[in-house]
């Protein structure tokens, strides 16, 4: 089974590594690191790079696609050339997934259109936009199309669809192989329950980051 | 601040994405990517590659040293560059963590004699062996050494970290923005939790790949 982690410049490493770590356990399973170019692909804030081994044309039909995010997905709704594979991808794919705004790519291919659908929570509100209803579900479940929150919430899918393809009892061992037993010592990981200053602190934060990369 | 983590042939790639998607948002700090070679370097099954910036030595005395563990720690207990640089770090550093069985590299490298620390809970008992006091808790804090549980537990020590160094706000903050509210679709993700028929595959399974690694 393919799988297909596709690498753009300015994607979230922990959207793409989360799901990765899940998946890379599974039996007969190949992931492959493909890049708009070939080599290596900068994170978002340009501070680590991950190796891509080829381009994503050259695997057009994988089971699985894994799409993450990061503030560079912007710039992939209006790249003809990144429409264009993702589609064709998910129209033969077995599941087509994405990570944070790695939905907001999915979006703008026309994918989501009519489905119930997720993405950082600071971005809810753009998949509307594009035709998709959006949910706060952690984990948004649409026949083959599973999208899932902000950055880490990629592990919690990939432990779905692990379920979803072998079953529950090898999405347990998964789980327990990466020791995946969430201890955080805040209870502030979505904007429901981090205390209103938080959120609009960060609301602001992510919003001139973003902005400084625009100009 | 300079944040290093030091990469290595066959590292775990999400025991060095968790810590550093957390980190790398913190203001003025610069996080530093070294290999025993700069250039590419080979995640635990050679599927995935992360890029050095330089090796080891470029920065003797970081503030923060974060290492990743994966079945490649067990060649540094031994190695007697890794263990000098390591050590001569640890010396110098505000905190020395790691994640997973890097702490057997911390171990080996006589910085965890005396103190309480943990690791995937596979290897625990390695630990005692090199004169530390193992504890299945997710994060050991013992002043400036924090030993984080198997793989995924970096993102909670992490944010432990950054409530330690900017105070809960900043945790809290950092929390939300990679929407860390873990929802995963099974409790299994400790010994103690997971069914004991599970755990056993687990530690088979990963008992026969050390095994494959090193013969």
């Amino acid at each position: 089974m393919q799988i297909v982690i596709p690498l753009f410049d300015r994607f979230t490493m922990l959207d793409a590594i989360g799901p990765y770590q899940v998946l890379n356990t599974l039996p007969d399973t190949e992931v492959r690191w493909l890049g708009a170019e070939a080599g290596p692909v900068q994170d978002e804030s340009h501070t680590a790079a991950l190796v891509a081994d080829g381009v994503w044309e050259d695997v057009p039909h994988p089971e699985i696609v894994v799409v993450p995010g990061g503030y560079g997905s912007r710039a992939l709704m209006t790249d003809e050339r990144a429409l264009g594979w993702l589609r064709e991808a998910h129209e033969h794919s077995r599941y087509t997934t994405s990570v944070c705004t790695g939905s907001l790519w999915l979006a703008a291919a026309g994918i989501l259109d009519g489905l119930e659908a997720t993405s950082h929570w600071i971005e809810l509100e753009t998949l509307a936009q594009y035709g998709a209803t959006p949910t706060s579900q952690r984990v948004a479940e649409q026949g083959k199309v599973i999208t899932a929150a902000g950055v880490s919430s990629g592990i919690d899918m990939a432990l779905r669809l692990v379920e979803l393809l072998h079953g529950p009892e090898a999405a347990q061992a998964t789980q327990l192989a990466i020791e995946y037993d969430p201890q955080p010592p805040f209870d502030a990981g979505s904007p429901d329950k981090a205390p209103a200053e938080i959120v609009e602190v960060v609301r602001a934060v992510m919003a001139s980051q973003q902005e400084a990369l625009r100009t």
